[in-house]
């Protein structure tokens, strides 16, 4: 099988994300990093890929002229997909490039800066024809797609009712946004805490479901003194359906590493999910014991059943969690079908995006509830689409 | 030791809490239960009290009459206090006549059936130098006093977050109003969720924290179609510290069976407790390992510590949290100095009735902030007290 | 209901496991203490009985004086069980004469001092026509009981393997005999870990299985230095039927409360229970998710579903598995067939002793495989009865 | 940083543990696989290899003749040690001809197939002053190392008590030795679940502990009828410092998947891991609370800290650990000093081995204690070194 040929902005020395997208490209062979433009800085750019075994001619310091020199190559030669891995005020012009060079994108999240920019995305990608992924890594593991799996096969009868939460601790401190850029609303944008982890609930809440949040009210706020930025918040969520929710966001939760955790209830069943032990997903019930599912044992679907590197037993974590997004991503690539594995893509762009807008808004409001904007178009708190 | 004489009002043949509160009188051996007005049905009632070794003249079956004879009775064979566990409008009426005929009262939660009969209920228990306690069980539990205590001492810093649960599930149904009480305005008052499991919530908030919800923004209904009161919200919560929180209630959260649980997140360290597994508190940091205590083990303090009947590992449960109260009720009658354990009074029967009627009228305004009333007077959404 | 009568022997006042027995006795309201040989101290033992709401004619300083003077009271005003929670070496004593006159025995474990003691016993009680119900605490959990009916149903095939462990670690210190008494020969007889709580996980795991192990190969012995008796030890078993075990016993491990669990798994289905949270047994499969059972969930046997006081979630413990022993026991008195609940009488009386002395046995032989004598006669190692 | 060159034996196309061996080594991008014998048949080796991206002339299907022409390959080119996957039998031949062909060796375990091959490796690796590391993959868990690190630095005390375990289910049906490689001796050799699992449970309780088992006493069989080999076992310890253990290892354990964990019980603190849920590790006292150390948090001595390739509460797993030995090795390779990072090599491939022999010898005769034999000489129950 010939190996998927990706590139790759951003992801320079020392910088985190990026080298976790290279293990996750990396885990199951199927992918190969053929250039890249890790920096603006030429030197720096250039030893960021020599050191990833890159020859020197395709490491690039400016992304527009990677585009093009990559378009330039021989077809069994150029990179096929570019993994985005900036920062966040990057992401439009970087994926604008790639698109007009004719270039895939798996793109980390959030999509763009705003929900302005996120009007600009979705027409241009709908336009070029191009697969367009977002690194929404959570929904990767196995049991989370099990536990769509489930709710849209009707398991857990009609949705009722929804608890997201995403609790960190690492900003309990003192930190102020000269030492962290997500506090500082010049490079993070409108929102620090919703921005970079609520999305992530807010994305996992409507994975699981496949309903949208239709309104919601927050109260959202910095609560260690001194910042500008959100640390911290809750909104109250209308699904759709009906369905009412509750998303919990937080990094000054002192003591919480990555808890990032589901429950979803229906009229017969219900579901919980917890991302640090992401290999068991309980389905429980009124009417019968609680059943216990894991990762590549018996009771799951073929698609997440398949998902299973291993044993059961054997512990996948975080990083197989997102190799599965690429692996995913390079069997479409490679022609196969939608279906199976969900992988998200511009619908969740947008829905990020319109979510911590709508947020914003209401909590600014003083907590009132907004209804998110449709897809592409409007504001928050326009009215909903009939 | 001369065991403390109680009398009953409520819970007659059949009746579950008025059972539970038995045992819990029951367990250690300090409370000996010497009458009864177990139900107004004179027959109904002599056959409760009979089954129970009682005599029948001590079997009533009007609680005025009661509170007459009684008074009557030498002081070594009175009742010293009546515990009131009847349905929730009879509270008040049988706490007056309590009071008059000058027995200490153990009331059942919530303390009357609204605000404007809490507001009756202050200035009557104050101005009779009784004692007065509210069945808040789950503040029985060792763990939770240990949390208070914890908190109290400024262990875990300023706090600043505070997320608080009680989901159940046996209302997922089809049950409507005229098989459950609780779901009948006239019977339950305004509020099913809330009033019923909400305020145990709200309590254990407070109780643990040390702090007051100034402030909540409410989203309750009756999720199952076909229903008047809610059985189901979430409350966004601002404490008097300026901490924020958020607290969920549910009953129809399929497979839940009694999920109460509190996390506390203050500068320095967080807390999680959990009441289905309640002999296990955990208090976490960003710098060091998350520690486990655990009730009857060396790390409590000593009131905490003390409350262990048994060696450690032997899990002790809800029965015993609820004869906790029973205790320390009875060492209070014995003339014991308040402090040590908590134990729920009249504050905390004004603040769950001001819960309920805030969460109400905020609710009802389609989420609007609003203030909980003060102390004794004032109604949801006035200004607060500087 | 008339409540049953009872006597106790041992448990005056400081006695821990006295009061346990109390404490499970009233809990529903069923049993009532009217007399007492609490000390062989007259004063103390008035004192006792005095503390605990009896008169000073019903408190005994000689336990046969007792037996003679309730055996001559009015058949509606004498005991009809006593208690026994007097050290080991009186058990037996104390259960002759009870038997003689004409008294139901309850008695704590293990039921005798030794294997010889044992074999007085059962004829003795045979003989008699009287209950016996020997205090196995742990098997009073409903879940324990809920175990034992699947597998005896055969909802686990055969029965192939059997993990079963008593982990405790309050002895890791420097205890010596002079402080403890369990360390002590005299007083302890043979074993201290084993005897203790060995004998504990023996009985949880023959109870469940519905099997006798038939031989057993021991290493125990005291791991910390100075003391003659065992502090820990593990034996492997053969089961009747063929299938193999482990039981580990220990009071050194550091850290551990009292951390019993069982593991049993037979051809299609597998279960583990662990005793600190004793609310849950989880049933396994090769084929299908793993099932949560709960105590007061549906998908409990009527009989263990049966026993909960409380709504499912509302933890039961300890003192409500010992209470389950005393409310089985009083209806057997009453005239309830035997069946549904399990509670272990003179067949686990013999097979305690049995067990202790065959490990000792078997260790003292340098680790020899051999065989439990038989039911009331025997000693260990004789060959098994065909 | 140069990529450390691999050549692989074994690992054809759907062999699964050379897989796993491959996103091991790729996984930090460290590590690049040149060349590989991935069967004795041509056709097959090098439809594997092309299929990993190698070119033709690198795929070999004759070990021996790998080893030759990598030989003679230029020094930056040619690999740089072989990763030994093949079956059992081969591990030995395998590794006499990488040696002689002067490569390292990363071997998969068992280390050879049986005590007498194993006598033979040991001399030839150290005569050869190459590297040899053996792949017990558990080891590779930070919190492995973590525990190690704290009972090597005495914060246990003096051990006294070990409880390993490793537990499955997945032989629980009627599989035979013609559709279960492992169950025919001929291709196993003389132990099935010893050799494959209880050699991994055992050497996790050495290599945490530091300490050797002295002696043993078994009891294994199958306890599916019609099995020659032994599909369960328990083995009563003995370590050299007078501590005893239990080794539990079973693979008819119904519904376990990879339960693996081990508990160590020292003079002042235990221990207890679990494989399933890696990144904790319980430490716990007699006189505190117990603590969760938790991969990636504060509270790591810094080798296990800086193992984390994701901040705490992403979950890294089996692969991942499985990634560390490699990393490790490689660091190795380019002349880090060992220290830090415990890797498995001779020493525990030697223990490995004899700890199965003595095993089947100690059950084989009834159970009987016998000594473990001495590094690279001797046989089960020969007299323990002075």
């Amino acid at each position: 099988m010939q190996k998927v040929r990706m590139g790759m902005v951003g992801g320079g020395e020392g910088a985190f994300i990026g080298a976790v997208h290279r293990m996750a490209a990396a885990l199951d062979g199927e992918i190969e990093l053929v250039c890249g433009c890790f920096s603006s800085n030429p030197a720096r750019s250039e030893r960021s890929g020599l050191a990833l075994g890159l020859p020197a001619a395709r490491c690039y310091s400016d992304y527009r002229q990677m585009m093009r020199q990559e378009a330039a190559l021989p077809a069994g030669q150029r990179m096929e997909f570019v993994a985005v891995v900036t920062p966040n005020h990057l992401h439009l012009p970087v994926v604008m490039a790639a698109l007009k060079g004719g270039f895939h994108v798996l793109s980390d999240k959030p999509a763009t800066l705003n929900l302005a920019e996120a009007r600009a995305l979705l027409p241009a990608v709908r336009a070029s024809g191009l697969h367009y992924a977002l690194s929404h890594t959570y929904t990767g593991y196995s049991l989370v797609q099990e536990a769509r799996r489930r709710v849209l096969a009707g398991e857990l009868g009609r949705v009722r009712k929804v608890v997201v939460e995403y609790s960190q601790g690492w900003l309990a401190g003192n930190e102020d946004a000269s030492s962290v850029w997500r506090l500082d609303p010049e490079r993070a944008g409108g929102s620090c805490c919703m921005g970079d982890i609520g999305t992530h609930a807010f994305n996992l809440a409507e994975t699981v479901t496949g309903l949208n949040v239709a309104q919601l009210c927050a109260d959202i706020g910095p609560l260690v003194p001194g910042r500008t930025l959100d640390d911290d918040g809750t909104a109250l969520l209308r699904f759709e359906n009906g369905a009412r929710g509750v998303l919990i966001a937080s990094q000054i939760s002192v003591g919480e590493e990555n808890n990032l955790n589901l429950r979803v209830y229906g009229e017969r069943a219900g579901l919980c999910w917890r991302q640090q032990e992401p290999n068991s997903l309980v389905l429980q019930y009124n009417d019968r014991p609680a059943e216990v599912l894991r990762a590549g044992w018996p009771g799951l679907g073929d698609g997440p059943l398949g998902l299973a590197r291993v044993p059961a037993g054997h512990p996948e974590g975080y990083i197989e969690a997102f190799a599965n997004l690429y692996r995913a991503f390079a069997a479409r690539l490679r022609g196969a079908p939608k279906g199976g594995f969900h992988l998200c893509g511009l619908e969740a762009a947008w829905r990020g995006m319109a979510f911590v807008d709508t947020v914003l808004a209401s909590s600014a409001a003083g907590g009132k509830w907004l209804a998110l904007p449709a897809d592409g178009v409007g504001a928050p708190g326009e009215p909903l689409r009939p």
